[in-house]
């Protein structure tokens, strides 16, 4: 049976060119064929195996990972492969592990934060791997304040080092990843303390281990703090703790690319821009909401694909049962999701841009458009990863009982992903920033400065609060004007009603405080509505080729934009934008939609280009055979190594035997 | 520091009598006692830690449920524990094993569908688990539609024996809990062929394994399918896979209460009415209830608890900074699924009620309640279980990182629960089940036919399409009949909506299908009635004792009440009940309850009567120390028993020294 194509029924039913659509989520030519040399790469290679994951003991499973890093750095230095290539194949290897805090925090926070000369000295180590090194910010007691953070980073003028030290149980540093066992070098977040005075938090290298023996040097305490969430998971890496007892560095060892302490134990702001780090926030969000696209569409492939293989009920005479991808039920839980994919590839698109643009700006000293950019990357960041984890679950949910086996796939890549929704930066306190931001912009209407960007809407503000729907068909919905309309009406009026409210608070900080869960309701609105716009954006550009596939496109954006329009349907009406019958409508033409994208699912989903390594599920299998191999796997599972279970003697035969009483437990 | 509680001040907020709210809790001081001195045995007990479950690799982890499974059975012994108490045992044990689904499945089945002497044959042995049973019922291929399934029990008239056969791969018996490894004997269902006709599927008992030396039989294959969700979680116990090739069992196997084959191989039904197995329903789902209230209440106890330990933000002149339990996001998150936590103890009370009614008028030959009891009892099944499992990861998140560790119990807590949205009916083919029953009560309108029980305000429809909401100020919400109103003209309007759009269908069956998204709101609404229907009541009974405890019942009803009004703001706007500014009054009301519940927060927690080690729970800790146990903890995981982890020599060091090239990995 090997060779059959389990879905290719369903494969023949799309109505559009597959391929060309690989190039379009790839986001061009070059993009997908990058991916798919170095997708193969990984496939092919059995040290990368992944499907052993669940069945690790811990110390095993970090084992096999440090394997699959030196292995991945072993290849990446053999075949030259260039930096993208280089980052494609940890994409795929697709193990959470140190190198990936090295790679992703360790070094860009050297680039971001240290001298020339500092960089000079750090950076071709670290690119070499010659020291490996962590981000040392959390701790125990401190999570998203970062201005509370305990750790103390004393000058001594007489020998010109910095004294670091954990004055307290909760200063222990809690959380970094690569910090527990692998880890020879950290930045460490510390107080500044210069001639008793605190100068608040600064980075600072730290040398954690021998390089020799890589036992942790003296003053240092390190370890790891434990299992976490999922089988696999995070439990590939070593997120750390960390205690420092009056550990001395050299003074060139703090980041001095803002500020600076000199031999004589002054302070200093150098001449560069602190918005810098804004540039830094920027580009770690767009990285996020990018993975958000990955792993919603990782879940939806796998649950897309299982839909169609699956049947339950409805058999006519015998015949067989209903594919449960057609029950509306299936469509209405699965398709936003899908269409929540699409969306999210193509706002990530957008924040390349967007990037490439505030870093423009930022070297001509051009801070304008900096708060609009932090707000809706923040913003961006908390409204993907909220719905792309849940999303997950809901996917898991979609393949029934199969789902909650780790050979589906699916609970790994919930426990690996949630960890989104939480790090940089808690969504909800993301979320207070964004209507932080929109507050202020509120408060300026009517002041002459006009509002830019993703917030250039509120420039609309008389039209946008007076404005009517004019659906009165249901084909009217089909209008991406008029959709974009419902959602910059809906976001505009939340903001205004809201900001009304809190101006009715003598201390506007308390009215901030009591109004605060109305405040998120508003930023998604506004969130929400960026992400509708870029779709909207993406589907009206004039250089999407490939048969049919805009259309699917304009499908899909139709999906996301009316099962939002139906799932907040409270908003649009409680703002007296939409009628009831409007809202109906919508709802009508959010089902039509289902039927219309149906047969093109399956195709939507391969479009993807994920290999059934990179999947790793049984149930998202792109030959659709599941049930023969759920079956072979289970008879792989080392506990199948015996019939009778270890513990039978001690524990069962006693109790099937009356004999408990006489045996020792 | 031992012996500190870090929430005394909390305590001392409380305005309500916290030893009478047990009482509450737990329905009764009988209750109340039995629970408080069972709990009390396990804690006590190393053998019942649960606190290594997260580490210990498969093997070793089921090994131990093994031991402590045959413990408890020893104590149950040895304590000459009654039923009720050796259940409650089980309860605080709070480990997934075979013994759960010997006692939940396989001893009930066969009180429920084998003759008077086929029990009196069977239950002694398995009431001393002399031989011990699980319920094969789903298959590979097959789960939620019985009648798909395709075992087949072929009756051979010669031998008077039935022939147990697995005929396909799908066929294969999947997922039953015991079964891998343990379990001697099975309810197996199966297709009755009787000369070549097919009767549908019934059960039969199928000895598995020797008692002797517990291998499987002749022609049985059975294993363990694998991994599942989580750490702990179900991977406690042995789900498993069968295949039966031609196996052989007595005629007098077959489960003959209900249907029976004669020695001649003749199909009759016995005298027994088929609607008995609508009690067993009523029974299981009661149970899922009862379950749902204890798992949610588990979460939103240390949620509760750590919120009120973690202090982020907010600092006033180097002083502590806020209780995160403080900020209204995080009220406005937790507070519902608190009063949710009552919500559901208080309907899975009722149910008690309904099921023995049910079974009162069953023994009458009395059918008429039936097909509501079953409607809602498959409701609320559905969003009790949905609604814990959500809530369980968002107490895991609001718990900030630290929910992310094992030690915090979260991550356990979810991957133990998420299969009660799965099993016993999948949660939305349940919902469709409701709202079968809600178009056929609409449709039946008029008739002069009365509707019962939950259904019974359909009744007043005329009332309920016309009425208008008179809510005028905030205070207007906390007036129960006007909630209630809300809820009922919100169900029966959208009931009576999606009736109307279905009528526009020539094929009733093909509007089902294209409209049952629509369908399954209606259902939720109709089924969030119920639970609000039924926490009034509670509330204004008389019997509540305690000083303030009828209050703190008052404002959590008032949260769950308005928080649903609040998140279903669409319903009850497009429905016409409400108007913007009413909901926008409900949405004030309810923000100022959350104010009023806040200092009783850590005392309403407090009542469930949680001790430690049955929370299990790091974060959750009675007396808040939580930070120094977290360090604690994290040097005990086996993982730190080396400062250089294994692996370093061969794939780090490597890497390090630049030696990859002649490295063999």
């Amino acid at each position: 049976m090997e060779g059959v194509d389990y879905l290719g029924d369903e494969r023949k039913k799309a109505e559009f060119d597959v391929e060309a659509m690989k190039i379009v989520w790839a986001g061009s030519p070059q993009n997908f064929q990058l991916s798919d040399r170095i997708s193969k790469l990984v496939d092919n290679d059995p040290v990368f195996r992944k499907d052993n994951r669940a069945m690790l003991p811990r110390k095993e499973l970090f084992k096999n990972s440090l394997r699959k890093a030196a292995y991945a750095r072993k290849r990446i230095i053999e075949l030259r492969l260039s930096e993208e290539e280089a980052s494609k194949l940890w994409f795929y290897v697709d193990e959470i592990s140190y190198t990936t805090l090295h790679r992703e925090m360790f070094i860009p926070a050297i680039k971001g934060q240290a001298t020339d000369e500092q960089q000079q000295k750090w950076l071709p180590l670290a690119y070499k791997m010659q020291i490996i090194g962590c981000y040392a910010q959390t701790e125990l007691g401190h999570g998203s304040d970062v201005k509370g953070l305990e750790t103390t980073s004393t000058f001594d003028p007489r020998t010109d080092e910095f004294v670091l030290h954990s004055p307290t149980l909760t200063s222990s540093k809690w959380w970094p990843g690569g910090l527990g066992k692998v880890s020879t070098h950290a930045i460490v977040y510390a107080r500044l303390v210069l001639d008793g005075k605190d100068h608040g938090v600064h980075g600072f290298i730290v040398q954690l281990r021998s390089l020799e023996d890589h036992k942790p040097l003296p003053g240092i305490t390190i370890g790891d703090i434990g299992m976490k969430f999922g089988n696999g998971g995070f439990n590939t890496t070593d997120n750390g703790v960390l205690r420092l007892d009056h550990v001395r560095i050299p003074r060139d060892h703090m980041l001095m690319r803002i500020s600076q302490v000199t031999r004589e134990g002054m302070y200093k702001q150098s001449d560069v821009p602190r918005q810098l780090v804004y540039g830094t926030l920027v580009y770690m969000r767009k990285g996020i909401v990018v993975e958000a696209s990955c792993y919603l569409s990782r879940a939806v492939c796998i649950a897309t694909r299982y839909s169609a293989v699956r049947r339950q009920f409805g058999s006519q005479n015998g015949g067989p049962e209903t594919q449960v991808i057609d029950y509306k039920t299936q469509q209405n839980r699965l398709f936003p999701l899908l269409a929540s994919a699409y969306a999210f590839r193509f706002v990530g698109e957008w924040l390349e841009w967007l990037y490439a643009d505030v870093m423009t700006r930022l070297q001509a000293n051009d801070f304008s458009t900096l708060p609009e950019s932090h707000a809706c990357t923040a913003g961006l960041k908390s409204i993907t990863t909220s719905v792309t984890a849940d999303g997950i679950e809901q996917c898991r949910k979609l393949c029934g009982g199969h789902g909650y086996l780790c050979s589906s796939g699916l609970p790994e890549l919930f426990a690996v992903y949630i960890p989104n929704c939480t790090f940089e930066g808690d969504n909800i306190v993301l979320l207070l920033q964004v209507a932080r931001f929109l507050m202020k912009t509120v408060s300026q209407l009517g002041n002459g400065k006009q509002p830019v960007g993703t917030i250039s809407y509120m420039g609309r503000i008389e039209h946008l609060m007076q404005c009517r729907c004019n659906v009165q068909r249901v084909e009217d919905w089909l209008k991406f004007s008029q959709v974009l309309e419902a959602f910059e009406a809906r976001a505009a009026r939340m903001s205004v009603s809201v900001a009304r409210n809190l101006s009715k608070f003598t201390n506007s900080e308390e009215g901030f405080a009591e109004l605060s869960a109305d405040l998120v309701e508003a930023a998604v609105a506004h969130c929400q509505l960026i992400v509708v716009s870029k779709f909207i954006e993406k589907v009206q550009r004039d250089d999407i080729g490939g048969e049919g596939v805009k259309r699917q496109l304009e499908l899909l954006c139709g999906i996301y934009c009316l099962s939002l329009v139906h799932k907040h349907r409270g908003d649009f009406l409680s703002t007296g934008y939409l009628t009831p019958d409007q809202a109906a409508l919508a709802n009508h033409q959010l089902r039509s939609l289902y039927t219309k994208v149906r047969p093109n699912a399956v195709g939507l989903v391969d479009a993807f280009n994920y290999s059934d390594h990179y999947l790793s599920s049984i149930l998202g299998r792109y030959d659709g055979n599941v049930y023969p191999k759920l079956y072979e796997a289970a008879w792989k599972d080392p506990f199948n190594e015996s019939d009778v279970p270890d513990g039978y003697e001690e524990y069962v035969r006693p109790l099937l035997k009356q004999q408990l009483h006489t045996s020792r437990l």
